[in-house]
């Protein structure tokens, strides 16, 4: 699939997470939102990484990435520590709470793009300051396809840096929380209808475990999550979504209704394989004929 | 449709509800868990209606119960009030608080079934008392399809009769706090494993505005729930929800997965009109050809 596919720049962070779950504890394991958007975005397409790492970052990771048909150029090392993020979750895995957060080389993150990362199509802007995703964004030639993530924290404290970037934003994606902290609206179709007036062109509600809707101006695909009997570890499920989804649209050109559908699809495939161990752990092992096996058992579970 | 359908009977409540929701308030509409099943599942096949009221009970509701195919014979007229139930939703819907319960001649109901309603071939027992839901069950002569609803309280105060009750059921309608609570697991797809184990043939999780999903030892069917850019009232749409499933089943006499999961879509569309005005107000003035729309922007909602 990945022959005919389009390139996909991401920019976000990458980190070292220390997870604390109900069941499990990990140290350091490889995270960020950029890393896991880009290791589920490169089963279908080319990608390039555009982040800042320190000098603690080991080659094995560098390794590991570049294995994946990632291209590390836009990889930036500098003097100092990688991005460091602790959080532990609640029995109710929906909830967690963030117990240490070090930005480090990530404090200063300014990324100036390679002549070749400024020719991809595709573009995914991770979950970072609306003013460096503006930033970013100016810097490409002529993408055709612009997804972008966003939190609470910036719609707080950065509202208006990211209403200027959403009328450029093809597909805004974003948790229930986040969509009603944004339009101020209490119910999840009438605040996306509200953020599609913003100007992106669709806008895809993550719920976790309930799924994800998509909106846009004329119609709404409304998709379950994949059940699962354990969820080990919720950590990188959006983003890892958001690669699945975005890495089948650049592997098959496809920006029809259909065609985003089945993008979701397979961005919920994905992202249900991720919760199954620590971090990225179990995507190191996935091979397409999961991918593949899963898809069809998630057609069985919805069709009617 | 109706006219091979199989009858229904139902045993629950009727009441009256008085609702306040953050947009509204409603005094004194009619409720009840066996009323809402009841009119969702007259548009499908007849129902017998097996409940108790007081001498309040207004001729015009009996009436309007009437019209709706509903068979009222087994509707006890007691000396006293009829049920009544006060409460005020948050401003998450998905919360409720009960601010007052009335009981009345609800409290000694002990219903003794006809010789005619013993026949009825679908039995739908409302969220009543387990030990209420097992004598009932027990003057049916032949059930080829019994379908049970309970809530947290019973699962607290009467779980053994609630267990020995199950082995019996075809299909089990709960929430997901009450399958957690039932099962003692936090996870949807485990809880309902164990409860499969209690002995009914398959378990439906209502989720609420997130949807359901039906287990049963084969399968997993999971669907949303469609999305409405206005909840005015929450009551009564889980009942409804089982109402539109269960008579679908017993118009059609389909009693395979496929034909099951039609049940739930149509359970799904029912409860859908049912939040759109308070109480059952909605489906006084609803269509067969309003349903069959929703069903197939239901299919397009869904499709990929």
């Amino acid at each position: 699939m990945t022959l005919t596919a389009s390139p996909i720049a991401v920019v976000g962070s990458v980190a070292f997470d220390t997870i604390e779950t109900p069941i499990a504890r990990a140290e350091e394991v490889l995270g960020g939102s950029a890393t896991h958007f880009a290791v589920a975005a490169s089963y279908f397409a080319p990608v390039h990484l555009v982040a800042v790492v320190g000098e603690d970052f080991p080659e094995a990771e560098r390794d590991y990435l570049a294995s994946r048909n990632i291209d590390l150029s836009g990889l930036e090392v500098r003097a100092g520590r990688t991005f460091r993020w602790t959080g532990r979750y609640h029995e109710d895995m929906n909830v967690r709470d963030t117990l240490d957060l070090q930005l480090n080389v990530f404090a200063d993150f300014h990324p100036s793009l390679s002549q070749d990362v400024r020719q991809a199509p595709i573009v995914f802007l991770a979950n970072i300051d609306p003013r460096l995703q503006d930033s970013v964004l100016e810097q490409f030639a002529d993408p055709t396809l612009v997804a972008c993530d966003t939190m609470n924290h910036w719609i707080d404290s950065a509202r208006e840096p990211l209403e200027a970037l959403l009328p450029r934003v093809d597909l805004l994606v974003l948790n229930d929380e986040e969509a009603r902290q944004l339009s101020g609206e209490q119910n999840v179709s009438r605040a996306a209808r509200r953020i599609l007036e913003l100007g992106p062109r669709s806008v895809l509600v993550k719920r976790g475990e309930y799924g994800a809707i998509l909106f846009s101006p004329e119609s709404v695909f409304a998709v379950p999550a994949f059940p699962l009997e354990e969820v080990f570890d919720p950590t990188g499920a959006g983003d890892t979504f958001a690669g699945g989804l975005v890495g089948y649209l650049a592997a098959t050109g496809e920006r029809s209704e259909g065609g985003l559908r089945r993008a979701i699809v397979y961005g919920t495939v994905l992202a249900s394989y991720v919760v199954e161990d620590f971090g990225g752990q179990r995507l190191r092992t996935l091979t397409h004929d999961d991918i593949e096996r899963r898809y069809r058992q998630f057609v069985a579970l919805t069709e009617f």
